[in-house]
């Protein structure tokens, strides 16, 4: 079976994925051929159920660039079953990883093809809806996350909530480990928690916005995203790594009937991201979850912040655009009607991050700082207004130390963290 | 805040974490504070939140083991949810993946208490349950995955399962790949499939079995675990690393009602697994399953066939055993009443892989090979026939040259393959 054609050119309903490959001992053609033929129809030997009508379903490796690694293969839509992401991923993300002919692999994108698209739901709200929901126009939308990450107890976890609202944080946020606790459970969380929002809302004036996360098992997920709902929320959190794709799509299936806005948290992307040599990459991991419909999803913060790096540019095209272009390591992308994602950016920001970020982002993103506001000397209110108010600078043109001067909360956080 | 405390001796109730850890600039001391931390309770700096009953969550590295960059750490219980795997990967293989003070980072194993073992349901069937509905206690169980991997329709795919149980195949596996399709519908195929296992039985006279790929968004896996199940199937597959913790957990909690036997496909692994340095290991994937309770779980060939090594005795020990001691990399394990589960070897294996195969695996696994017996020169009947006489001669003590004297299928097989 031969699956290079170097003078293949792939079809608008074909699908096409793009790895980074190296071989183990064979040479680079000859791995090729056994990826193309293990991601789809072949197998290591000749099989005599193999039927003339079957090669049509056959992959072509039509892009091969050894000296950078990367190859690109070409597959009928007929291989893959729409609306369904676990399958396309045990496709051409699945037994390739562990050959032996292969040393390491990295799936860099994937393009998808209309009919595909089109068989999934898409995010229900995206930005345009989230904006019309918090009714915030024209500005990044702030976020925190309650901190410490665990050992608050629930009415500990709302006051920590309210000061962060009062001192003008759009969303809070649980963190990625805190669902249901022996000192912290979910329903009182909840509970409390919108209590104080409502209080917040009162207080300020302003729309406030709380993300409980519900990650676990599917139903007991769905049961979670029902009580906030009933409860008079807006929003449900998942870690979509740890959850995985199947408990994905439901989520998504069944919020057509609750209508919270999905936050997608990305805990442990790294374990299959961070290697540029193996694994997946993030945008992949970002396309997918915009193909099932989260409405928001962390893309990192572009070198500011304490993780690393991962494609964020990259990423935040791909949630966004109606449009991706071919290059780079990016595939021609139609997104057709399917809502671009919110790009949340997250971990290690505070006050004197946001003009940079900004900078490199832009402002349709959201912000989220947890340590950078429960950390101000001050406390949570005091760190919440010095980062709104550091937002303010930034949307006004101002010197964030000029900014400073006559604010006190901002001030203070820039002597803490300073301005990077 | 101070988590290094080498001093320390973990409780029987607490959780222990190894990594492999290389840090990125930082000292490994200091790289092991942030570990601890952020897959706890900690953030990037300190936050006036923090309260002194929350350092009794306070984690412990109390094992460093410079020169193997090993890195130990042991968990209080409350941090982690019972019954929610999705939870427990999110806070100790969540976000550390990466951060930028971590250049390369695998968690190798996971020890965990009596009570939260006893919070999943584990196999509702294992080793034991499944030799019973099978009938067959005291040899391998010998599997076949229909090929090609794609491309054969309903009727076709049942005529292939045919031949191989009529040739003395036990259990005939649908592809990693393979769901519902527009060449190949579940439903169909399912229906056709299960007519044929009917008459092979009466042919034979022997139980014979067919595990329909259920992967999918959570609720069709289920619908079609109970299309299964209401057309007379004992069994269903699903791929477990696509699929993802959820969906898993999921389609466990049903299958107390189904009473299906559940065999775990493990495409994808190797994105996470494969790398010694950086991702998680296939013990802790497979420690996962079994506590949610799959009954048969791929774990590799051993270097025997096609796939790379993965740990293939430390997965086989860890999924079978009910204590697993401390060595190695692996944890003290004590897995109270969860059943065993089936090791799996599935992967480029053929008839004259069978003598290694049971040397280093033992008898207690199911043998798959799909291209060692479709592609055998005479068709599937005679591979499958050769696949059994294999195993026979094994099972007798004879050598496989010897037992292939008299018997065409075996000699054709190893004329193609060797004995290796």
């Amino acid at each position: 079976m031969k699956y290079v054609d170097l003078k293949y050119r792939p079809g608008r309903d074909e699908f096409i994925a793009e790895y980074f490959l190296e071989p183990n001992k064979l040479s680079f053609e000859r791995v090729c051929e056994h990826l193309a033929g293990e991601s789809s129809i072949g197998t290591w030997t000749e099989v005599k159920t193999m039927k003339a009508k079957i090669l049509k379903l056959r992959p072509n490796v039509f892009s091969i660039n050894k000296k950078e690694r990367i190859v690109k293969i070409a597959y009928p839509p007929e291989l893959f079953e729409p609306g369904n992401v676990p399958q396309l991923m045990s496709s051409i993300g699945g037994n390739i990883f562990g050959m032996k002919a292969i040393r390491n692999l990295r799936l860099l994108d994937i393009h998808l093809p209309e009919k595909y698209v089109r068989s999934f739901k898409g995010p229900k709200f995206g930005i345009p809806g989230v904006r019309e929901k918090l009714r915030i126009r024209n500005r990044p939308l702030l976020g925190t996350i309650v901190k410490p990450k665990l050992g608050l107890n629930e009415s500990e976890h709302a006051k920590s909530a309210y000061e962060s609202w009062t001192g003008g944080i759009d969303i809070v946020k649980d963190d990625e480990n805190l669902t249901d606790m022996s000192f912290n459970h979910f329903e009182k969380r909840v509970e409390e928690t919108l209590k104080m929002r409502d209080k917040a809302e009162k207080k300020t004036g302003e729309g406030k916005f709380y993300m409980p996360n519900v990650t676990g098992e599917t139903h007991e997920m769905l049961r979670r995203a029902n009580f906030v709902k009933k409860h008079g929320g807006e929003y449900v959190m998942a870690d979509i790594v740890s959850i995985g794709w199947s408990g994905l799509q439901t989520l998504r299936n069944y919020n057509d009937h609750f209508s919270l806005i999905i936050h997608a948290h990305r805990a442990g992307h790294g374990a299959l991201t961070k290697n540029p040599k193996h694994g997946i990459s993030m945008v992949v991991i970002g396309k997918m979850a915009r193909l099932i419909g989260v409405d928001q999803i962390h893309v990192g913060t572009a070198k500011v912040g304490k993780m690393g790096d991962f494609e964020t540019p990259e990423v935040e095209d791909e949630v966004e655009s109606r449009f991706i272009s071919e290059g780079g390591h990016l595939l021609e992308q139609f997104w057709f009607d399917v809502k671009p994602v919110f790009a949340v950016a997250s971990g290690g920001l505070h006050p004197g991050s946001i003009p940079r970020l900004l900078k490199k982002m832009g402002n349709n993103i959201i912000i989220q700082a947890g340590g950078g506001i429960h950390g101000h000397p001050k406390g949570s209110e005091s760190g919440a207004k010095a980062m709104r108010q550091s937002l303010e600078a930034v949307m006004k043109g101002i010197p964030l130390k000029d900014y400073a001067k006559n604010r006190k909360e901002l001030s203070d956080a820039i002597n803490k963290w300073g301005v990077k």
